[in-house]
């Protein structure tokens, strides 16, 4: 599983600022979980640190650290999100503000293979299934084309890593909300310990050439496509 | 300039159909206009008509045959879809139906360069200049990087022409909401007359092999791109 996030928030154009949208918990051996979020900050940080207030050490209730499946996790995710909509959304709604939240929840507990979740707003979620083996949230649309000819259920690790890479290249290329860093999280099937997490700023090489060759090389299949040779001209 | 439109409309899965979304005014040696429009298929279509309308042989008012600029022309457009939006939002709103329009107008007229409008659907509008060569309506977000990437105030028509036919390409592969023919029609400088006009369905040869050809080209630059090789793992 590849996690990608990247850090751009505003509220209007004078209030763009850096915000990391990726949480991880992992307990070695036991259980990796990666929570990305999209829509409101405040709403989506909140429920968040809900999520983790009721899994602090001794908590008996379920909570990430005792759940015993993703499914349990992503519930659990769900009715936080809607204590909080349920708190704020009234104060929201008043001056117009919208109080959308979206998550994307994967990862894998010990006995359990690894599963991928999405949330919605009203806390409802669905999973992904091998037609459909990847989720955005947020800003999604720039980037799905490429996404959608790359990623099946067999793409490897690495592809897949590169891939969310071109996409959010192609995302923050059209998009000034989209930004760096991106914050990513790569985890191998029954590991239970995240592989590689790391946050790509301006300064990657690996990124800047990834953008630079990415973009050549759109511009030479480009310049390769024949030209159109239509004889009819009218209607 | 280069014009495109694709042709689905829906409201709703259940009401998926087939609708020109281009018209063309021609007067060769004097006007060339073009309207593409997206959104409220009753809303868009009601204003064109009205439009037309107004300009019926004789009439002295201001019309798109007897206006002296692309400007007057733009308002014109603007000022029906006003008319309609007036008569006809306050249903719509019953029904909770978005009455949103939005509208490129371009093309030249005698004594005028050429010119390229958006109209929002409020009927206000703003014209193109050498920084942004190009205006999208509608389901604008998956064809716009290549667009990005490739267009400038140097672009060839025929380069033009075979960017927008990439960008809708890109777009049907992500979104079932865009869908073939497309209306395609290519105007040069200062021509006075449309150069070409074409509608392209499924059994184009050309754009079935940009299909194909632009496919691959974007996985082979794909698996040409380096691997990552990160030695830090962790935070």
């Amino acid at each position: 599983m590849v996690f990608a996030s990247d850090s751009r928030t505003n509220a209007g154009v004078d209030h763009v600022s850096s915000f990391r949208k990726m949480t991880t918990y992992e307990r070695p051996g036991d259980r990796v979980i990666v929570i990305l979020s999209s829509g409101n900050l405040s709403v989506t940080q909140n429920a968040v640190t809900l999520l983790e207030s009721r899994a602090r050490p001794g908590e008996a209730a379920p909570n990430i650290w005792n759940a015993q499946s993703m499914y349990e996790v992503a519930t659990l995710l769900g009715d936080a999100l809607r204590e909080i909509m349920r708190r704020d959304t009234p104060y929201l709604t008043q001056n117009n503000i919208d109080a959308n939240a979206n998550f994307i929840l994967g990862g894998q507990l010990r006995g359990e293979r690894q599963r991928l979740f999405m949330l919605y707003q009203e806390g409802n979620f669905i999973e992904a299934t091998p037609e459909t083996p990847f989720f955005q949230v947020g800003e999604t649309k720039y980037g799905k084309p490429i996404i959608d000819r790359v990623v099946n259920p067999t793409t490897t690790l690495v592809d897949a890593t590169k891939c969310v890479l071109v996409s959010f290249d192609s995302t923050m290329r059209s998009n000034v909300s989209v930004g760096l860093p991106i914050d990513l999280v790569i985890y191998g099937k029954d590991e239970l310990r995240i592989q590689l997490q790391r946050r790509i700023t301006e300064a990657d090489p690996y990124f800047a050439m990834i953008h630079r060759r990415w973009g050549e090389g759109l511009r030479r299949v480009f310049a390769q496509l024949p030209d159109p040779h239509w004889e009819d001209v009218g209607q």
